[in-house]
């Protein structure tokens, strides 16, 4: 398979072997990452951010690589995660497909992709894959860790395995555990992938891609990434104009949400390896930070030693619902730190993070100001 | 296809033709539909329900099929639909397989089943053929027409295309027309049939059915027809006991509410007529009530004249959510109706109405006991 690499990425070599949380060691991995800003000599003013599933390491432009990255209005000069003071470093995801190692990665045993031989996947691997970049850039402590959605599972785990490795953290649309709603959701999403037959056990190629499984999976994503009400607004029942029909399928388009959402599959469609996907999704379903404090999730977020946290949530996300942020933030707050808890009015659901920069932007350069 | 007729069908020819709202017209076709109660000399008693999308006419046991019906604690003697009382009445769909003509029935022109031959269906010929069970039964005004989900569309279109039809009206978790979230959701359930390669443009037999596609559309119904709510209490994180996983799939059911999609996929598979599944599924994206009032709903509501009505919607309804009843209700009342609008606590979303009876049942009764 194609992988998706950024030209600024920067890499780091695993610890090699480099043990894996459910069994097993990757040997010769290395994460992707990128950095915007200075470290300073202090060493003490890093910010890590960790992602959702899909987005690479290039959160923002830079000078290696001025296209525009996938949190632009967040991350840069002047903007709410301020590089003129922070040294923000962005990794792809272990398990992703965006220069991390991961099931498209070649496997040094057999030189061929691991596809299915990757070791089962969590996101504590992920949490300490992200580590090791930290430590090889010479951090010893983060200013903050900044997780969104799968990322702010990943942060959580980050934090829990590694005490004291940043004073501060910012959870957005995270949570703690996956609950059953989204558990289904992902379970169709991957049951969709596995029965489209190219993907053939894993053993697809760029000529036999699962297309239409990875659409399927993509269109339910978004479905649960934004909210009905945005769409109500949005879409309504608008129909597509006659141009954009399928001529002659009595099945085929005819709505402006269905546009919308075919869009969005043929945007993503061949940018992300499906098999990294099915790892990935998994381990978001597996993750249960109650590990950490004895089956207790509320023991474990208190056990996690910060002085300042800010969780964000939103009022329309289905699929992280507000009840989740409200919890990690409780939990912090119990383990002594000072946590600002704010649920956010966006229309746009999961996504809002992404796009609602108008809510966003304010909460998160106020909460950085204040460090 | 095999067709799913209860043996205590009873049937009703429809006109011939019969002219379909999007063109088109059925020849020989006719209507399955079950009774309970008696029709009273004055013929003012009669109750007609019209049902959601997948269930047949034996919405209770009868004498003549002693086998519980879909809505068994509901329909019967001294049940809040009292068969002591009222002549109850349930249609199967037109455009179903279980007993009224739809795209699994023989094609008098062909000899063969209509599969994608059949003409475009609407909510508005259901409407249509069930008021000709109800006039060939020799009522002319209906005590009461309730319908639920697809069916509370349904009853509005009949009430709608028939003025002084019914003296009051029952409209449980449906909706004047559809909203894109749950547009979306059907979409995705036809594109999951219509990818599998079994489907074959509509030509599988019972040798080659699109069990992945219908198992895909059940699983992602089910999502939408309960609630997070309910399920983050029911299910939680509880894993599968070892004896029901799969043993060697690295991607297999692993989670209690994984198992619970699959039971229901089970249960459903084979039992539905796919092509009629779709058919039936865009005739809900295709309902707009508004068509019946220029445009504008508030105005096609309120064009309906009834003594009567019940709304009743959940809070936690994602597919037919609570705004619409509301709307519903507002509409109708406008209309000069006496309109009552019963919001219920019960956390099983859209699926409610089957499984809540200590909350519906007392609703149902009461409004009827006050006819």
């Amino acid at each position: 398979m194609t992988e998706f690499i950024p030209a600024s990425s920067r890499f780091v070599g695993l610890p090699s072997p480099f043990a894996m949380k459910r069994g097993d060691a990757l040997l010769g991995a290395r994460m992707a990452y990128e950095t915007w800003g200075q470290l300073n000599p202090a060493r003490d003013n890093a910010v890590l951010i960790v992602t959702g599933l899909s987005p690479n390491a290039h959160a923002a432009a830079s000078e290696a690589h001025p296209e525009p990255g996938w949190w632009e209005e967040m991350v840069g000069p002047g903007k709410p995660i301020d590089s003129n003071r922070w040294f923000v470093i962005c990794v792809n995801s272990l398990g992703s497909c965006k220069g991390s190692t991961g099931p498209a990665s070649i496997n040094p045993d057999t030189g061929q992709p691991y596809r299915l031989d990757f070791p089962e996947l969590s996101i504590e691997d992920g949490a300490n894959a992200a580590f090791e970049v930290v430590r090889a850039l010479g951090i010893d402590k983060l200013a903050c860790v900044v997780g969104n959605s799968m990322g702010g599972m990943a942060a959580l785990a980050y934090l829990a395995l590694h005490p004291g490795s940043a004073r501060a953290h910012m959870n957005i649309s995270g949570s703690a555990h996956a609950l059953p709603f989204s558990i289904a959701i992902r379970s169709l999403q991957r049951e969709a992938i596995r029965l489209d037959p190219n993907w053939n056990e894993g053993h697809y190629d760029d000529l036999s891609y699962p297309e239409n499984g990875m659409r399927m999976a993509r269109k339910l994503g978004v479905v649960t990434y934004r909210s009905a009400m945005e769409w109500d607004g949005r879409f309504g029942r608008v129909r597509l104009d006659s141009e954009f029909r399928e001529g002659d399928d009595p099945f085929g388009l005819e709505f402006e949400v269905e546009r919308y959402l075919e869009g969005h599959a043929r945007r993503f469609l061949r940018q992300f390896d499906p098999n990294c996907y099915l790892y990935l999704s998994r381990s978001m379903d597996w993750f249960e930070l109650a590990e950490y404090g004895n089956g207790d999730v509320m023991a474990a977020l208190a056990a996690i030693k910060l002085e300042k946290a800010l969780v964000i949530g939103v009022h329309t996300d289905i699929l992280f619902p507000l009840q989740q942020q409200k919890q990690v933030a409780d939990g912090l707050r119990a383990g002594g730190a000072e946590v600002e808890f704010t649920p956010l009015e966006s229309p746009q659901g999961h996504d809002a993070f992404l796009v609602d920069f108008d809510r966003f932007g304010p909460a998160i350069a106020g909460f950085l100001g204040r460090l």
